[in-house]
């Protein structure tokens, strides 16, 4: 198993200088006392230690042993309990926390720097602070004053988790339909019960409390998605001075045997008649729940870039080292009997598809973090407004594509690898196991390409993308923008399609589901080529700082918009042949 | 799991249907007296039982105990002792086998249809008898009338197995470097001593006797590819009676711990001076093994179709049985509160591209069993050479496009269960780990790549390409050619393409490499196009038969032309795109 090393070099490149953080935080008032340059590489450089040195090796044997459940009782592989104390004394749980009740508050573009990190160090133990930081947010953001008092503290100190269950074993996507139900009690708590299934973190031997945020249906809610509720039912109960009661109505039927993420605990709960509180209005919990599932949608778009840098790395160290095979162009490695395959064309392909996807997943990332941080710290409520309806376009389309590019890059490393990529013990294959959860969880792809195209694009008529599309336009029209031609190109493609489809969506109620998912990939390609533009301005005017680095960029930039961009004239002429040939067969002629 | 049921009547459209095979045995002499319509419907059926019946079954409980190495000892998983015993009763291991020896000498044509039964109900279990049928190939080909004599009967039957030894930990791709060496002895056989890994079915508890054949280096032998010889190394020595004899040095060190296909015990095979023979002339080894090889690649790559196959069926049985939310166009299920997923767009683009991919994959796979038989049975030479020469550039294309294709198929059927997708007992996520092997053994498909680009076209000046080329248009200009606009323009896209690369070729020794994997893509996508015009013209002649068959073949042909072909832009601009922008970065700056 190759180290994992966090690309501190790469991440600074972005948050520093594409992005120019430290500029936005410090006219932000509540940052600008918090954190600038200096704080945040000293954050990014504390995380590489954790992530490098005390996490990631616990990914291979976590994927061996696998979480263990026995009559009731989750045991995370050997390790994981010391490693998650040490973590929690960094405070990583609470970093973009509210400091109301201790958590750091730092921006989110250096939190996604730090979820990508940990995501590429060990998914499965990312998860049960992923869940838990998600949790905060919600509560933070619609629990009364009283829940926020009693539960955030310990939950950003990391001394509890939270989980968050929505699914059912017949309703997943389709919410509207779950069946767990909470009765109201003379106390002014609710009595939960009903099943859950696939609760990431849902039992673990990792904390003290588990904090559950569950949806159920009151006794007179109305049928679908308007008459959800989010109740917040902890694992223990909890005294009015924080101390802990006795245990909640609450158990962990048994954990999933799954492809991958072996060591992060995916559970079956069974609430009986277990104790809850209303957190937000009633029937109005999906909407609270949104909170926390769009924190984790991102969140989980990071672990597809994570585990592709953590592929990446362990390709690139192989084909340094592997030798095969002359290079096409004659010896490289004169003294020895073959060359490394770096040298080879095909195995440069690879290695660069993965580069420039990874890292324009990077900079995209950091792009969300910051529209993420103007949402919530800009003074200006129009910068505020702005910054938000970007969030909500934009977080589809980071799940998705940052988990789609994700899996392909892991896909690509493990080719690198030749037949070792297929064995356990080279890391590789585990990479692809691990990331493939991602596409899935939190709302499948082709949701979020629902997502994207019907609520984010066609429900407003397109004001959201226009938004987007005139801040990549400023750009490719600025003088001596770089490859201000393709990515007008790339930009034109995307509005013309969305333009197209906007139309289309009045026509035929299949349209947009037809659609969808080449639609975010186009938009996801568009968005790539833009920040890839950005990132070459930058290299092009530092070059001479550091020709190795910033030539890479370019070079890296060059491939991306020569090779892989023209995969957009492909998605749209998909896209245009409409849902008709998706029609042609009735269900029983499959 | 889901069950597993050979699509019989969608292997007979295209065995008889789109390409009339019987016709074809009937003007083949060899082919005439054995096979007819009849005989091959009987065979299918028995196979479809056998594959469904015996072997499927153990697909899942092989995965979870794997194959066991204890001491040198392979163990295979509860069940296939059994099933293998009656399985080699059915002669399956010989059905395309010498009948001189005991092969039943049935067409290629049919045994592809049989594989890829095989490889969809047990990849694993496949995998133990297609390298005996490899290597008897080679054998029959290559070796001495004495070594036929001995080993081909008890190979046929089954009762002893064949293995392909070529990887060592050093050498994969680069065979030319490898170190095992063979000393003759007085008595005209070789003392084998070296290491080999990744050697599939290496040691097992199958068959009574396992013929390894293993590529070494003689004494005097020159370097590289040019200096390599095969021998015949039994596990037991063989008396002249063809009774079993003492064990010879051959051991099993380990098997590895791999991602999938864990029934198939994948193994590091020690030859300690092991006896062998020599096999065809020496240091003309690389050639004779490439009989087995060229068998091996279009059988794993109909391991890609077989999976594909198998997680379609799943993904359309859970499509039609899972209910959530309700369909765009409204309500279908109103009983239910929700719909069948199937009636939803996206789920629909997903099953689709798995159905177009799996036929296209099973219509070439026909075709070039087509050639097969023709190169091996036409009385004509000039049919027989220009059939071989079709077979040398398909091969590679069917290798690597059946298990590309193959991977993106099971990732979607894997996708349309959701979560469960995720979970082994589903099985869906079990394909997606079995497949995955199938684009990296039999030479990585950026090898069969540069195999088909470098070797099958430009080495002849694009000579194979005219032949199939030629027989695309042929059709595409025959009078009311379904498709044959969109099948022209997609033809010329690949003539054009290739053109340029002839070209380019000569210019600079990268382009071959850098365009190989999306020149391959092309090809595939093209080729599929052609079979799905094909298909097309035989379901509107028969439309009035069977509408819901001949109806759907048209409707996902449709799908294939409007949505899938139009990939075919973007590897075009990709491939013109040339080399050069995966040489801007030296090797350190990955």
């Amino acid at each position: 198993m190759p180290d994992y090393n966090a690309p501190l070099r790469d991440l600074r490149f972005v948050l520093h200088e594409v992005f120019d953080a430290p500029s936005l935080w410090a006219r932000l008032p509540a940052l600008a006392e918090r954190v600038d340059a200096d704080t945040a590489d000293a954050i990014l450089e504390e995380a590489a230690k954790v992530t490098g040195q005390l996490i990631a090796p616990l990914n291979r044997s976590g994927d061996e042993e696998g979480a263990q459940w026995r009559e009731g009782v989750v045991t995370t592989p050997a390790g994981f309990r010391e490693a998650y104390a040490t973590y929690i004394e960094g405070g990583w749980v609470g970093l973009s926390g509210n400091p109301e009740f201790g958590g750091l508050g730092m921006p989110k573009m250096l939190a996604v720097q730090f979820e990508e990190m940990l995501y590429a160090a060990n998914s499965s133990f990312a998860l049960y602070s992923a869940l838990s930081s998600g949790a905060c947010l919600a509560i933070d953001a619609h629990a009364s004053a009283d829940l926020k008092q009693i539960y955030l503290a310990p939950m950003y100190e990391g001394r509890w988790a939270g989980s968050m269950c929505l699914t059912e074993a017949h309703a997943g996507t389709d919410l509207g339909i779950i069946r767990t139900r909470a009765e109201p009690q003379a106390d002014g708590s609710y009595a939960i019960t009903g099943s859950k299934i696939f609760i990431t973190g849902g039992e673990q031997d990792l904390t003290e409390n588990i904090i559950h945020l569950v949806l159920a249906k009151l006794p007179d809610a109305p049928a679908g998605p308007k008459g959800i509720s989010l109740f917040l039912v902890p694992k223990r109960m909890v005294e009015a001075d924080g101390s802990l009661g006795a245990a909640n109505a609450v158990s962990c039927g048994s954990i999933e045997h799954k492809m991958g993420i072996k060591a992060s605990a995916t559970c079956v709960m069974n609430f009986d008649g277990a104790s809850g509180w209303l957190v937000g209005e009633a029937n109005k919990g999906l909407a609270a729940m949104f909170t926390m599932m769009n924190y984790e949608r991102l969140s989980i778009g990071i672990q597809g870039i994570g585990c592709a840098d953590a592929s990446y790395q362990g390709a690139v160290a192989y084909a340094r080292e592997r030798i095969q095979s002359r290079a096409p162009s004659g010896p490289v490695a004169k003294d020895k009997s073959a060359d490394p395959i770096i040298h080879h064309p095909d195995v440069r392909r690879m290695l660069l598809t993965m580069k420039a996807m990874t890292e324009g997943g990077r900079a995209f990332a950091c792009y969300v973090g910051q529209q993420l941080d103007l949402a919530k710290f800009a003074i200006d409520a129009d910068e505020r407004q702005r910054a938000e309806a970007l969030v909500a376009l934009l977080t589809p389309v980071a799940k998705a594509f940052f988990t789609d590019t994700g899996l392909d890059s892991c896909v690509l490393g493990q080719q690198v690898f030749g037949g070792h990529g297929y064995i356990r013990e080279w890391g590789q294959e585990q990479l692809v196991r691990d990331v493939r959860i991602a596409q899935i969880y939190e709302g499948t792809n082709g949701i979020q390409a629902l997502d994207l195209l019907g609520r984010k694009v066609v429900a407003n008529g397109g004001a959201a993308l226009k938004l987007f599309c005139a801040e990549v336009r400023d750009f490719a029209t600025q003088p001596a923008a770089p490859y201000a031609a393709e990515l007008l190109e790339a930009l034109q493609r995307l509005e013309g399609t969305s333009e197209w489809l906007l139309q289309q969506a009045t026509r035929s109620p299949n349209e947009v589901g037809a659609a969808s998912v080449e639609y975010l990939q186009l938009f996801g390609h568009v968005a790539y080529a833009w920040l890839w533009a950005r990132m070459v301005a930058v290299a092009e005017a530092r070059q001479a700082e550091d020709e190795a680095f910033y030539g890479a960029k370019r070079a890296t930039a060059e491939f991306f918009f020569r090779r892989l961009l023209p995969r957009t004239l492909a998605f749209e002429a998909s896209i245009r042949a409409g849902a008709e040939p998706l029609f042609g067969l009735a269900s029983e002629q499959f």
